[in-house]
């Protein structure tokens, strides 16, 4: 089976260090929330994210958004023809399940993922369609057993989306970043098989994602 | 140039029949707004959309959303190469102009939205970003005058996203509908000179978008 992986993402809850901070107490304030439940949103804690250690790669669920609803709106998730995981920049990996409709509303889809770093999981009607998990990108790696793992980053080598789709075939683990600028971190970076760049200048992960994933249709539709 | 409509789109400020609705005067008094200035969304004003013409097929900004990112996020746009326009369920156009930078964080494209049918256009250090204007989808295609208008529907002919972008070439202009169920309206439908169907189950509009667009980007790259 095909599987994804968004890589380094950054989606995270509000981080210890920073919860008493005047951006922070006041958007919880707003929500009616505890702060330490609330999604990191730079939109919203810009100033108190200056403290954080890699502040410019973190705090985008909107971001992240973007890349999920792109890959589960693609023929090959709905067909149960792919696998999707997040890894977050925090080392979790949250697994989605078969036939999740995550919801293209941000206020909702935000109150999904509060409830899922909140439970660890989120079900509907006894169905399980999204889990969290403390472990990291290698470990994923080694519980998928993937053929291949390919990577998408403007550093790879320049490719076709048509050609990197015909490499990684029917069992391989593609990985697209879930951060708005910069590379892959090392520990990521370190399980890539082939890295490969589908354009001159730098896209956006939601582009990157539904560029392979309809490739990747083509080829398997094909056998 | 190729250009792009999002047409009969859900998008929306809410209609004056509604504005003293409970669900809608709540919503404003949260956001401090005036009712009429906030955009239409069945997330907040769902018990007020019931007695709404056509309620089904609107306030939905958050699918406008993904579309409008999808389409200004491809090489093609960022290149100059394609127009992008939103037609409005309400006969409104919007003209997106060159090098537009769309926010994902949804919170802030309500902004700048709202923004725009407030104060019919958003400019930013003196650049025209946005318009909107008061003329309908006939009016629209006699200002770009197409050489071809092609249609997206689950109702067109069976065709690959490769053939309908070898027959749409250069100066077409394509359709892709801005609402979550149905067909275009019959005045939209009308202007279409050729309609497609690029999957047998239905498509999503911005992975109907995200396709399209990558397959002429190939034709055009070729010339």
């Amino acid at each position: 089976l095909l599987s994804l992986v968004i890589a380094d993402a950054a989606l995270e809850t509000v981080p210890r260090s920073i919860v008493k901070h005047p951006s922070v107490t006041r958007d919880a304030a707003r929500k009616d929330m505890h702060a330490e439940h609330m999604l990191l949103d730079r939109s919203y804690h810009h100033a108190a994210m200056l403290k954080l250690k890699d502040a410019s790669r973190r705090g985008r669920p909107d971001l992240v958004h973007f890349a999920l609803l792109e890959a589960t709106s693609t023929p090959l998730y709905v067909k149960n023809m792919l696998r999707v995981y997040v890894h977050t920049i925090t080392d979790s990996v949250i697994i989605i399940h078969e036939n999740v409709r995550l919801p293209k509303s941000y206020f909702r889809f935000e109150g999904v993922m509060e409830e899922l770093f909140k439970s660890k999981n989120v079900q509907f009607d006894g169905k399980m369609l999204m889990e969290l998990k403390g472990i990291s990108f290698p470990d994923l790696i080694g519980r998928i057993k993937p053929e291949l793992v390919v990577g998408l980053s403007r550093l790879g080598v320049k490719s076709s989306a048509e050609e990197v789709a015909r490499i990684a075939g029917n069992d391989s683990l593609l990985v697209v970043g879930g951060f708005p600028r910069g590379h892959f971190s090392p520990a990521v970076s370190r399980e890539i098989d082939h890295m490969h760049s589908i354009n001159e200048q730098s896209l956006e992960a939601h582009v990157v994602i539904a560029r392979i994933l309809y490739e990747c249709e083509k080829v398997l539709e094909k056998k």
